[in-house]
């Protein structure tokens, strides 16, 4: 009997689960909505509830699930399996969540962050099979992403590491949401595209981006001005090209500081493809150090939101011998 | 017989070499200039002149020695232990020291970059002592460092990470030495100090930094400016300032991304001490995520110019079974 290892993808919309074999063939998925508003305690009902429902789904006995590994949005302690808190979980306050989870199903967890277990997704089965040294950027409402060294993950003293979102780019730059100002999320997430759009449909109203959205500026969002720029709009071109060179600039630093062989972007924003890529690719060239740069592969992600639940089974995986033995939680180094 | 281990720093001016215990006790220190326009061969046999004589003076016999370290600067590969290149060693390309050393020496060797040596050492006997996760920025006439996570030097794909000084700063800053503009090392080095000096003494000729370099802004060192600020010089005072901002800036982003538990500054710039940490603490204070700044220790490097033979020492005590066990070479993980 094969084993199985169940990934789980806890985010404020959804949530998903899926079954996945050693060797990264995905049996079933399954996906729910989170309703986080109805309370921690509901919240974890609906993952136990998923969890078994995929099991089911997949006609897979509870016996041939050998370990369960899940995502979660915040700030969170990978050792303890403890939710410190979520901006995308209200009500989420040093939870518990793997020792509650374990009770309910009876298997080892390991639990991480989001991003960085949706990086470890990409790094396993999708653009980032091949290498070792990888960073995957997500780009999405958002900017985050997760920091692979060596095949693992990069955590830090206190689990926190991997925030690429706030890399200081342009010191005097917008506000961001974190109190900082010109952080890459402020530059370069589809917000701050948008933001971008409607400024240039102001100053802009006769370019193809403002009649796309007819006038109206507060109805750009970030997949408008992409549209726009394939388009051939040159406003909505150079949006694209800034914010291209925005995460250049800090895709440049990663590879001086990490040295990685790629580096990957993914989320929403990311769909835009080449016509982003090129530009990141350019200014990151123009700012590393030649003997790091020049390697170093920077493309699409490619398992979208499906990595989460990947990397999720991954870690359990490579992890649930640690967990097995006497319940003692260890992370996976 | 207690085992001792010899570490050696190869600089561009100097040859360190020292013998440590396995304790980081300092049984001998010896320094001679490197005289590196005599060329490749000689230099390597004053290294290993210096080797011996280090042991001489210290009346350690040789068996006594379990291993050598060296710590080099330039682009090399840990692995191999062959210097590709090296800016501050002129004529040297591909040239396989650690083989070289092995050879008259008879003994393990293990080599490493002269920022990651001197961060290694920091981390094991100086500033970074109680610390698994941290970073070592040394300023002087440029920029380095070292990144250590969970008490492992970052090497990166291809042992060129913790180029700290080549992170941008300011995307349209001065131009640095590596091509690009705005790199931290064209921000904060002892030679963008001295710029900045040199613009102010012109700008200001009644400033207190004019009179002491008489007027003479060609003389102006970092050194002076520093010396300017911490007698008062608001002109100084303002690069100085500037100076820790821009380093904070790193610090911040440093934080985001790696989650350290302590960022040392070392290097000549650094004797500075309080009047330059101060700004570097506010402004990475002010940019760093609330849960992953709050707890980091920001403080001046300990070990000044013995930090390379103790990390180098350090490198060899942890890699030397690796190393006598059938001579492969294998890099210190």
């Amino acid at each position: 009997m094969t084993p199985v290892y169940l990934g789980i993808d806890l985010g404020g919309s959804n949530i998903t689960a899926a079954l996945i074999t050693s060797s990264g063939k995905l049996l079933r998925l399954e996906k729910i909505k989170t309703h986080s508003h109805e309370g921690v305690r509901k919240t974890i009902a609906r993952v136990v509830d998923l969890a078994r429902l995929v099991q089911v789904a997949a006609s897979v006995p509870s016996r041939q699930v050998k370990a369960v590994g899940i995502g979660v949005p915040g700030v969170i302690s990978c050792k303890s399996g403890v939710v410190r808190f979520s901006p995308n979980l209200p009500g989420w306050k040093n939870v518990p969540l793997a020792a509650k989870i374990k009770a309910a199903l009876k298997k080892p967890i390991v639990m991480d962050n989001d991003a960085n277990v949706a990086a470890y997704g990409e790094k396993w089965m999708g653009a980032g099979k091949k290498y070792n040294h990888v960073v995957v950027y997500t780009l999405g409402t958002g900017v985050g992403g997760g920091v692979i060294v060596d095949s693992k993950l990069l955590h830090g003293y206190s689990d926190g590491a991997g925030e690429l979102g706030h890399m200081t780019i342009l010191p005097e730059g917008p506000r961001c949401n974190c109190g900082n100002r010109g952080c890459l999320e402020a530059l370069v997430s589809g917000t701050a595209i948008a933001r971008e759009g409607r400024r240039a449909v102001k100053e802009h109203p006769k370019s193809a981006l403002a009649r796309l959205c007819e006038g109206r500026a507060d109805l750009v969002t970030s997949k408008l001005v992409f549209q726009a720029a394939s388009a051939g709009d040159v406003t909505a071109k150079n949006i694209v090209a800034q914010t291209g060179r925005f995460l250049g600039i800090a895709v440049a630093n990663i590879i001086n500081l990490l040295n990685p062989e790629a580096v990957i972007i993914g989320g929403g924003v990311s769909k835009a493809g080449e016509d982003l890529l090129k530009h990141v690719r350019r200014e990151a060239g123009r700012r590393s150090m030649d003997d790091l740069g020049k390697g170093v592969k920077i493309v699409a992600a490619k398992l979208e939101d499906r990595a989460g639940v990947f990397g999720a089974a991954r870690l359990a995986m490579q992890n649930s011998h640690y967990q097995a033995e006497g319940g003692r939680k260890r992370r996976h180094e």
